[in-house]
């Protein structure tokens, strides 16, 4: 992927929250701010790489902030901006469509 | 992946828009009725087998019909059903706030 943001927006959401994960993890920072040990445990599965690859790439877009604590060990939060505060009305409607969908398909099709 | 749905909404929708192409398609269909090929030049770079694979499972899951026209060669073509249309305000939900993002960050971060 070239440098710049995509011009279409919905090509540009793709681009910013890559992947499953980006979607779940704000799915998480939107009922608050979380640390990156309590992130990776209300995700299971995600890489440690992973997720710290997804907050890196919130925080250069302005979708989090990250505050670090110097205490031992040093403490490092994660909160959603209003930016990132903005995705809570994409991701309810998200839901909402989803949950519309009726588990019609034969478990071969996932 | 189990063979169900997750019961969390954006969980389940991740999983019936799996991957970046899966939404590019439902963008294009948007427009109106397509033909594989026609999907295939309006997402340059979509190999054959990701464009079957998105389709089936969007047929399955009653998201989008296929239609077959016993011509030479024959004509297919795919149209969102009033599931796959309700996905127009989550599109545009995402392009919305993705448009609203600056592109502030280094390149390095795509």
């Amino acid at each position: 992927m070239s440098g710049k943001l995509p011009e279409c927006g919905v090509a540009r959401f793709l681009v910013l929250l890559e992947g499953p994960w980006a979607t779940l993890v704000v799915r998480e920072l939107l009922h608050g701010t979380l640390r990156f040990s309590q992130l990776r445990e209300a995700l299971p599965g995600i890489s440690p790489h992973t997720l710290t690859s997804r907050l890196r790439r919130f925080e250069a877009f302005g979708i989090v902030t990250r505050a670090v604590y110097a205490e031992v060990p040093p403490r490092v939060e994660y909160t959603l901006t209003p930016v990132g505060e903005r995705l809570r009305p994409v991701l309810e409607a998200m839901a909402v469509w989803a949950s519309s969908v009726p588990q019609l398909a034969p478990a071969s099709a996932i």
